[in-house]
């Protein structure tokens, strides 16, 4: 497979369209073609086959894509032909919501712990975990092979987490804490910031505005 | 302001560039070039220029931005020079959190009611708010001028709570359920995954096996 330098945009589209072929594939579709993928998923026909290209050759041409070998393609490229356990550190309402969330839980991710530093929080149960003190983490990290660690801490403790987590062996980090941290260059971090999308939106609301004048 | 065919990254950017010039501004920092904006938010100075030069002409050869201004032209471009008010429903875990959210109260926006349709729910106090019943929502969207809705409901409630929020006059959505809902064109509809970013991670994980085979 061709995989190098493949924009992020591309990749977050091969989820996309990784998630709708797995519908399709439960729906009993067989074949797809990259119009179909591309009114299934909202993008254009010719992006959809420019993405697909950058890791090889798939389709048949005038047949179209089987779906579950295309599916099967898109989780290998993805990394999703494994299990990847996660750890939660954070037991609030957001590391609450993520613990039991599907996505969480679903193609090859699964929750394995949460943890948090208060001790009011220790011990309560969220779906079928318990949380973890947060001292547990380098112990439990290797016993249960965690490999991405979600922090949902506020920003105060958020730099002390990370630095537990890549301590402990996580090789990836997904930040929700609204902060930049510091992580060896060897470690994934990526950061998600719930109310950007909240900016795309009234970009948008602006220009129809304008345009309405 | 040119503003025509800008490309969603971009936009996401702008939202990025915006944000990092807040903190300069905090920290009382007058004049920026664009290396030093590349540098601060991890894209190429190429880039920062690309984006910028979309919405005119900010910067001075040789002297770079005025930290102030460029801060005013972005939150103006991202529709951010003035308030929007924001209704969530679904006052679960997600809403809770996101109700409380930094994010969700600053930059121009203001979460002003929760809502849910669980009665057990209705009553209880997030912040500074009352959750009220999903049957107050077009009274009070007109009341408190709700523009922008936010779902975290589960996706069996997801549609019917989209076409309540339509019927009441609300002109962007945000929805966090991981499903597609139909809304009329004229409404600006955003859908956030919270568990894509994961296989953006897995992807980068992968490559880094891959080459260090």
């Amino acid at each position: 497979m061709k995989t190098l330098r493949v924009p992020e945009a591309t990749v977050t589209r091969m989820s996309i369209y990784s998630r709708f072929l797995e519908r399709l594939d439960r729906n009993g579709i067989t074949t797809i073609s990259s119009n179909e993928i591309a009114d299934g998923v909202g993008v254009s026909p010719a992006q959809v086959r420019k993405d697909l290209a950058y890791f090889g050759e798939f389709g048949t041409r005038g047949v179209g894509y089987n779906v579950q070998t295309l599916l099967k393609y898109t989780l290998r490229i993805l990394g999703l032909d494994q299990t990847w356990q996660l750890a939660i550190v954070g037991a609030g309402n957001l590391g609450q919501a993520l613990t039991t969330s599907r996505g969480f839980n679903a193609r090859g991710f699964h929750v394995a712990c949460v943890f948090d530093h208060d001790t009011r929080r220790v011990g309560q149960r969220i779906g079928q975990l318990l949380v973890q003190p947060l001292g547990q983490l380098p112990e439990l990290a290797q016993k249960e092979n965690i490999r991405i660690g979600v922090i949902t801490v506020n920003n105060s403790m958020a730099q002390e987490v990370a630095n537990i987590m890549v301590q402990s062996g996580v090789q990836a980090i997904l930040n929700f804490a609204p902060i930049t941290l510091r992580v060896p260059a060897n470690i994934e971090i990526r950061n998600v910031d719930l109310s950007i999308t909240l900016e795309l939106l009234t970009f948008n609301l602006g220009l129809k505005a304008a345009q309405s004048l």
